[in-house]
């Protein structure tokens, strides 16, 4: 039996053909948001999937921008930290940094040097998951500070793009296209 | 007597000097997420602000990228809306658009049309007010929407720098720097 609030979340989702640029459908979770009991749906569907996963989870590493939505929400839930990863300065202090591959050129993220202890357990969010080039990114970065990636956790999968095959540390989505 | 919430925020925000430029001291939020106890003294000491200033809320509207952090959680316990207020470009369908002045060159911040109904009672979060600039920019597009703004919420104002002169609807912090 489908999960009634899945069928919820994913009746808000709204497609847009040809944004940011010509041939892309770009998938909008801002209707969910506009929506206090969707947002809430959401944010269960995720931490019963992160519960699923793993027993404990002691960081929710949220990537900028749409990660910080669900992160702080989810870290607040779990009882454990949020940690964000933003673009290249951005973020204060010492920094671990890692180069990444875009369409046109390449940019750069970061994590706070000690925002995330050797071993500690860690699910990683966002809300797409495309290319996958920046997830797999996310995950040098996490790896680099020692963190156990224990899942990486995406609302919306747009699975023909094949971004799972470049995260080999597992990924899970709630919605698939 | 000083409310031992806003004790405990405080003692959790990490001044950088010289970042991201010499001679500006970096106020950085981000250890208040690394400790679930003190995001939730954040978020209730939010909450509290708000429902002091206005009996309703039916928006509330967060700033890209740390308005993310903690606007979904305001929203979800209030029961309203969250709408973001994006970088030009980041937001998909028809929006309403408006020019800011940067130190250097000038940026534009974009909201989606019918994301806000003519007369619904919003209130602005962001996590730091410096300048200005970018609140007024947001006030500004707000009411181009239609939007009755009750306040606008930062955790920390550089009250030297006279931010709140340029936003006549109001400005509220919780820590002053």
């Amino acid at each position: 039996m489908a999960d009634e609030r899945l069928s919820r979340v994913k009746g808000a989702v709204r497609g847009f053909p040809d944004f940011p640029k010509p041939g892309i459908l770009f998938r909008d979770i801002f209707p969910i948001l506009r929506d206090p009991s969707l947002l809430k749906d959401l944010c269960s569907l995720m931490l019963d999937h992160i519960r699923s996963k793993t027993s404990e989870v002691d960081v929710i590493v949220g990537l900028e921008a749409r990660g910080f939505l669900f992160g702080p929400i989810l870290a607040m839930e779990l009882g454990c930290s949020f940690v964000p990863i933003r673009k290249a300065g951005k973020l204060p202090g010492k920094t671990e940094k890692v180069e990444y591959i875009l369409e046109y050129g390449k940019d750069v993220f970061e994590i706070q040097e000690g925002s995330i202890l050797k071993g500690q357990k860690v699910v990683i969010v966002d809300d797409l998951l495309a290319t996958g080039g920046t997830m797999k990114a996310a995950c040098e970065l996490v790896k680099k500070v020692g963190g156990d990636i224990k899942d990486c956790l995406v609302v919306i999968e747009l699975s023909d793009l094949k971004g799972r095959d470049k995260v080999p540390e597992g990924c899970s989505s709630l919605i698939n296209y």
